[in-house]
């Protein structure tokens, strides 16, 4: 049984409700952040503190916890789950003031906040990483301020299920001829040394596991050209990739049934989910 | 006090929660349907439950009520809570497993039903209808099924505080120029004796107050016609006005600032407002 955080209270897992009036629940207002731990410590917790900041802040919405509180709680999350490697979710939504309307509720709406964690051995030893994940591409139906990460999550968990029908681990996402990201990645291609992803834009999140990947891509002498790239440009590419915080640097091995070079994860994207790794678990907290 | 109702049982409105890891709340993943009440009885309740079911079906999801226990608990809540003008707000999601994934849960899994009323005395008499609506012209950034009434509505809830900041009642979205609808209802110019509006498609709601209007307005030797317009054209309209289940026939009576015709709601739509409500009244169960 998890204890899990709402609204300042840790609770049993099977007691932790909202209201059927929240604005998360009735209409999807509501952001999140899924952060992940390594040897009980937390990854790359400054950036999603700050990166759920901008996503409150794009949305006029109140931050109810500060900083500092904020990292107490994943720490006593971390504590009473005894999690030494999986993540922790964080949701804020606009709260509720009791009843349903498209309007903001009153400025004093206190915010719901709520936080869980999930266990997850072997999240850096994930077999996974190894075998490298099989792809579909889809088209990108949603909406058009993914840099906001919002709970409008249907469409990317539809595409996660349309990959699975299709016998693959995950789907990218095109919107006019160019890959925007995976499901819940952002997406990449290689060419020889030189890794190609899309340009941030509102078009895709702002990846917190992105951001750090391409510093120490090009610490380690490694391109990167941030750029448009087609689904055909990927299937002819030497290796592909995807970031995110739980799955770090995960090698895609097929694009809709192409396989990339031998099939097999490839030499530049294992070498970097390594160097990634090393140094998120460094600066761990 | 509400009595509301939640998974089979009838509950005082504060003791109706929904659990932190129902995929409504975690992503969004749920349908919704309103219906008016006046007389105390349902305006095309029929209407809503096939939209309803389409609902579902597009998003594979179960439906955890059939039809005539559907329309059993809306009475019951209606007789509950005492309501002779006003709504009924029903929302299914996919429930929970008890944790978080992309990945659906698993068949068994039980959806979440959740139904309140809202009071509104006066809704068929409301001044707004006899004032008329003033709108302001956004951008559709939604996600692209439209036609699938989720509870992803955090860009119409957006659009109506754009709105409000701008002084004004509502705003109609535009995509690639022509106007989709209403932050939460369909849109019609008028010209002459003839309605236009945007033809049924994954952009719009397929709106059940819409499907009866355009059939009245047949009858009634109003000439319909479903194609894409402009804001330039609506600006230029004699009459304009929005279709919704709790709005009914509303008029528009300003659009980006400028006046339709002498700034009052018109001949054509009022008339049709009256004859809409008329019918209904007549149909209600």
């Amino acid at each position: 049984m998890r204890t899990v955080y709402v609204n300042g209270e840790y609770l049993p897992e099977t007691e932790a409700k909202v209201s059927i009036f929240d604005r998360g629940f009735l209409m999807a207002d509501g952001v999140y952040e899924v952060t992940s731990v390594l040897d009980g410590k937390l990854i790359d917790f400054e950036g999603h503190a700050t990166r759920l900041s901008r996503s409150l802040n794009e949305l006029e919405m109140k931050n109810p916890i500060s900083k500092a509180d904020l990292l107490e709680v994943h720490r006593e999350l971390v504590r009473l789950n005894g999690v030494d490697e999986g993540l922790i979710y964080l949701q804020i939504t606009r709260g509720s003031d009791g009843d349903r309307d498209f309007v903001y509720p009153a400025e004093d709406t206190e915010p719901t906040i709520v936080m869980f964690t999930q266990n997850k051995p072997g999240l850096a030893d994930n077999p996974a990483a190894k075998r490298g994940a099989r792809i579909i591409s889809i088209e990108d139906i949603r909406w058009g301020r993914r840099d906001i990460k919002t709970v409008q999550l249907l469409y990317p968990s539809m595409g996660k299920m349309m990959a699975k029908k299709a016998g693959c681990d995950d789907a990218w996402m095109v919107q006019d001829g160019f890959v925007t990201e995976g499901t819940s990645n952002n997406a990449y291609i290689v060419k020889g040394n030189r890794i190609i992803t899309r340009a941030l834009s509102h078009e895709i999140l702002h990846g917190i596991t992105r951001a750090a990947v391409l510093r120490f891509a090009k610490e380690a002498q490694m391109e990167v050209e941030e750029r448009n790239f087609t689904i055909e440009e990927a299937k002819e590419a030497d290796e592909a990739f995807t970031t995110s915080a739980s799955g770090f640097v995960m090698p895609v091995v097929e694009i809709d049934g192409a396989s990339l070079g031998d099939g097999t994860p490839g030499r530049l994207v294992p070498r970097l989910r390594e160097i990634y790794l090393d140094e998120m678990r460094k600066s761990a907290v």
